[in-house]
């Protein structure tokens, strides 16, 4: 019984941004396409945030400009409108692309690890934004539905022999579970514990269900 | 792919119950007794409900009474007050004390199953609330220390050898991942497999983390 140990990790706030998602990778652009980059970021980050507080129809464009830190003509300029901001904040398809990105043989310990990473390094999740689906009334079915075609039906269609539909949502049930005891119900023993030895007791599990 | 799978369980409108815990268990009183008792479980399920949905203090006992279709009053005869009734709803010992109830080499099936029973037979879920924490502003701190100590610490104490507390923790973590799938993001594979086999499939994963 060690439930005092600290966390580690540096992730700022992470009752605040632990199911912010994964924020926007930089790429090889100057300083001014990176500033941009960095901005959107912090938009799609302001919006999650507040997705997982109050339902969608109660967020208003200004409280996303006000939480990032910009104005709202910029959000507008970057996104469109709060309909396509939202759509976009709604979408795995970016980070189930990272979260995929390993061979079969080796995707179950990949896939954990991007979770812990995300988790403890950027305070952020890549599939954790589902669990507020409730929240979301009418909008919490788009969440679902992109949730299944854009993470598990993908994962399942990798996926060789019987049962690959089950064995890819229990599979990212697993992924699921993991980021909530890390980001929110913020298990002091997985916060404290070294990332490659939480790996390595998890991953056998979910890679099992991939090439059992 | 077989996402087009029709979801089983009789639960009725999953969405809005899927975590609203386990029913409060009747005893072998008479008829009058029984109805206290099936009122009281209607209480904490629109508690729980309205809790998934907005914060702690945005609810007021008129709109728990409106959900269970009773009044105010008689919630206050049985629960106190708004506070005693959400300390009872942010409360897993009862849910737990179920949840582990069983031998320590039987437990891991035995907390899989119970899972999946809840939520296909009832709609309810004996540890999901906890995603809500994140909504609920410093009412999610209690909710997470109760977690800790009502469930992980509880478990961990059951534990024999190295790192029990991160082992509870990740065998938990399991858990919530089962009951995110089934319930908040509903898999369509996972509400069509026959529990049975659901349980072989998932609980030895678990089970390995109680008895390495």
């Amino acid at each position: 019984m060690k439930s005092t140990s600290t966390p580690h990790g540096a992730a700022p706030d992470p009752a605040s941004t632990a199911v912010a998602g994964t924020a926007a990778v930089t790429d090889g652009g100057g300083p001014g396409r990176r500033d941009a980059e960095a901005t959107k970021a912090a938009i799609l980050r302001a919006a999650r945030h507040l997705l997982a507080r109050h339902a969608h129809a109660d967020i208003t464009l200004k409280a996303v400009a006000e939480r990032a830190g910009v104005s709202p003509p910029l959000i507008m300029k970057y996104f469109g409108n709060k309909e396509t901001l939202f759509a976009r904040v709604m979408s795995f398809e970016e980070d189930a692309a990272v979260l995929l990105d390993a061979p079969l043989a080796d995707l179950g310990p990949h896939m954990v690890r991007h979770v812990l990473v995300s988790q403890s390094e950027r305070g952020a999740d890549p599939l954790l934004r589902i669990v507020f689906a409730p929240l979301q009334g009418t909008q919490g079915d788009t969440l679902r539905a992109n949730f299944r075609t854009q993470v598990s039906d993908r994962l399942a269609l990798r996926l060789d022999g019987p049962d690959a539909g089950l064995r890819a949502e229990l599979a990212v049930g697993m992924l699921l579970g993991l980021g909530v005891m890390y980001g929110i119900a913020r298990g002091g023993e997985l916060r404290a514990a070294p990332l490659d030895a939480v790996v390595e007791r998890y991953a056998p599990a979910v890679q099992a269900y991939l090439t059992p």
